[in-house]
């Protein structure tokens, strides 16, 4: 049984707090259960070299854990250097938030999204992408309103994890679960009802077709549930 | 219409070219089209600290491209440092590879798998890992012939592209293709029909679910075919 | 004037959130005004090779600070490298927390105290200083409980700044007083009326002794404040 | 006793020999006992970025220790890299040398301080801002002449440690002293009687005020002696 | 006896296939006995900084060694840092092709080299160098029949290796040989019979004049048999 | 006409001081002319990893500049890194010095050779070697006697460059006479008469072998005045 008997496709409690760093454009203290993540943005006025004078805008992220965020203590990358894995979601992050809106309605600007985990128990990459999503539509609401941006839609846009834990479907795994899971998938999807990044890995073995069917219906759940904060006073 | 009139269903010619660098335990030069890697294998006492006195192997891989292997000439990463991209895909290869083999069966050893790229026209990752796999196999077997590892099945594996371009599903997505693609998927799946790995990434709009699924079925027939190189002599 | 009216010789509000990071062995929230600093602690087996088989333990501090910690983002020290203020303070945070036990006493162990900036209004090393003592003497104390040290008092410590701002001693500087001011020094000191570290610079002009002498007289008055706060449960 | 029978408020043996990097725009080898530390100038064009455009002037300082100017070989900053003591070092030099002059004065040019030790016993630090305070004042008074730079006052300026050891306070500690002294100061004053920096460091216990009253009499008497260099023929 | 019954003062077999990088300006795979080499050559407009404005354009040269090039695999350079020895053989070939041409008759442009070794088995670094020369002097001559570069002579290039082995002077040292070699040089010579670099370093013992006369005698006669490749269609 | 009517056969003036950095082994300031450079050693216990439990011992070499030795002030290698012609220097200098006595006599010890130009005027790298060779047969010696190192003969050893400069062969190059020489040499030579380390570099033009001659000429008699200094106290 999971932690206080939480059903298979149910998700943790999930909080937001606004505004925790003031000094950023937009902030967010997003909370997944145990995982806790800062989603700031960072307004900069110009664009990447491989943009300049496209008329183009950029939006792009960072993630971080701080050092006691994890069980054991996790050696600091000013320090130790960044790993792989950090590469991995950060570019996953600035890849999915992308998609949220039309980069060509923003002029040369570029949108920088710190990611930055203060406690971590699994989901700490789905959990910054939802965070960051919803403060980046912040954001980008509010340049639109003072027509620093150009008129554009702005697509809704969740992530959950979903994964083959105890021969079981489960969603949004917490660490305990992710470290013994025979199969981990993140979901990156779209109010509209479409998928906009899928990661799947076998951990332990090979997942059958119908298994990877099961973690779709979970994390389409998951994301829907996900995206009802998208409608309450942002 | 795609190069050479080329199906959309269809891959690239394939060929392998064994032994390619003498002084590794195992070596291809795998081809896919213009894709050229090698892929080359050494067997070393000794695994990572993580590992130590757990009787389990290691399978790691490492990925680099040579400078002329691109378009436009690409930095080497000894003088600009490793890219987020070059991590990335290092993992997914031996995160896929792990999958082939009861690791508790191989003792305390280490198999280092090196792919690099020496022409590169879309692809390259998958490539890596079915070029990796086969020889990673031919190596598996060796050492299981000579006693040196224990009994155990290894499992045969391929990987293949497929991606939204133009508004019709194209498997096996060649660099201009890729480049102007909606969304690019690789999979990486085992002989017995089950998933290894899968990652989609919607470039230019996120996807509908039956879009991804005629990616999942045109890379099933992809890989499918590629796992007939493992029937030939080996 | 200051902001909110603030006296010369007056403290900002101070707060103290424990328990902040969960899986630290001690951690808290410090804020001093807007200032707002995570101070956690980490206890480890063994002591920095300088110190083996000396029978004695070792604290050590890191000092880091979110990118949207401060007004304009600061890049990640984990992409730029660390920057000489950040060796320098997290120097002097070491050195002040390894004046309150006698190191003779905590075996070959390791405390490694991590100060994590999420906000940034003058004082951040100041603050690090007096929370880290707070969480130090916390853990110190358990430790010391569970008889995993020996006996040994443990020096009550805070630390505060002052400086020579339009013409007038202030102390506790905020970040804008901190910008404009002729001189700026941070006190570290104990409960028993002593200098732990002092570090005076001149920024506009060098300063005299006599008002070099008013300086020492707040900052005696703040630190004395703040040792209120170990009187209270800890 | 300290050696050579020096008194508690003596300085050691101070000597000056200009011009020994013929190829810098001024250069000292500076000596005070066997502490002996080259001072070199160089003046470029231009400032740092965040001046750029402001019409002021700049001096910043690096340091260096040669790898056997300590008593046992220290590694190679080039190999090793730099250590936070470094860091610390070279911006209290540079913090010091621009309280010298008014930076409004020199027009966009920088003066690149370069203190480097051959051979090193305690003080180098204040051994470094005394030599290069002296060569300073040298190439700026050149500078003046040439019309090179507006006119400006000079702030004569020196520096001197002083400490507790075997409970005595004494004045410019040698190695020896300094590795067992409970506390160590470094004062840098002007020749105006103010205060530039100071920074007191407990090494063994917390001092009482009156202890640091008396290190700050002895530093005051040291770098008036120092300051006579200033009036001879520089 | 050498292996396969070569003479002292005979070449390994040598061959050439070109275009093996399409994506390059020009590119061979250059093959000395087993020890096989790409080099690869790209154009670039504009020249190093220190070169701007003058008119005059720049040839440089990266090396580089794959992992499984050699008999124990060798760490990947991007990973390790790169080592003296890389740095020392890339200053070799970039000085020595730029003998080949004027390079006043450029113009701002860089040509950059890459050599890149697939098995190495001795002689890497001549083998670098006559490879890259032939490839340099195809993409000269296609660059001035385009009229992209000014009229300019094409000094034929070649390099060779000989050593002092088992007490005999002997030419095109494998790494068997090289290994336990009394002393090794390496000749870069030019078709008018003039000397372009020449490196000979003692590894077991110094040598005697005439033992240095042998060498000198055997490089100018595999000098001249390399240089025979120049007058094949190229 | 050379500086100071200097012939083209002739040497600059040579001084040596002994002792110029106390705390090493053996320490030289080294001078040729307006070349000043330090060479100091020290021994330290252990070899590197690849000589453990060989018996034999080490000789290995740093080579730095300070930065204002050069006409335009050189950026610190603990700033911009070690560039590739520091590797090759230094890697130059230990080859060299490594000729000079039998390892196996030494036992498991490293002799580390420092060299850092104070002052650079031309021939900096074979100032080092000669200098470095005369405190290294110091420490050598002193070793021998105290029964550290086994019985061995030390060759004397020294090294000059030597040039063809405005069309005519000249001895030990200046920097000036350096910057405009057709082609440069180095020689290490042995007071056997014979040959240790040759590096001959092409610069403007290939030369002939009889100017190569010359340049032999020369340089053997330059290495043997410098060996004079071997008959001196030493």
């Amino acid at each position: 049984m999971r932690k206080k008997k939480r059903q298979n496709n149910a998700l943790r409690p999930v909080s937001i707090e606004r505004n925790f760093q003031p000094h950023a454009a937009g902030s967010i203290l997003f909370k997944m259960g145990n995982t806790h993540v800062i989603c700031s943005i960072t307004v900069e006025d110009g664009v990447p070299s491989f943009l300049q004078d496209s008329g183009q805008g950029w939006i792009t992220a960072e993630y971080g854990m701080l050092p006691c965020s994890t069980n054991s203590r996790m050696g600091r990358e000013a320090v130790r250097g960044r790993s792989g894995r950090t590469y991995e979601i950060q570019r996953l992050i600035g890849r999915s938030l992308r998609m949220m809106v039309d980069l060509n309605k923003l002029g040369e600007i570029t949108l920088r999204v710190d990611c930055d985990v203060l406690n971590a128990d699994g989901g700490t990459r789905t959990a910054s992408i939802t965070g960051a999503a919803l403060v980046l539509a912040d954001v980008l609401r509010s340049l639109r309103e003072q027509g620093k941006i150009g008129k554009t839609d702005i697509l809704p846009l969740a992530a959950i994890s979903a994964g083959i834990v105890d021969g079981e479907a489960m969603l949004d795994l917490d660490y305990g679960e992710d470290s013994r899971a025979d199969a981990d998938a993140n979901f990156v999807m779209a109010g509209n009802g479409r998928l906009v990044e899928l990661q799947c890995t076998a951990e332990g073995r090979p997942i059958s077709r119908s298994e990877f069917e099961q973690l779709t219906e979970l994390a389409w759940k998951g994301v829907s549930e996900l995206l009802h904060l998208w409608s309450k006073k942002v």
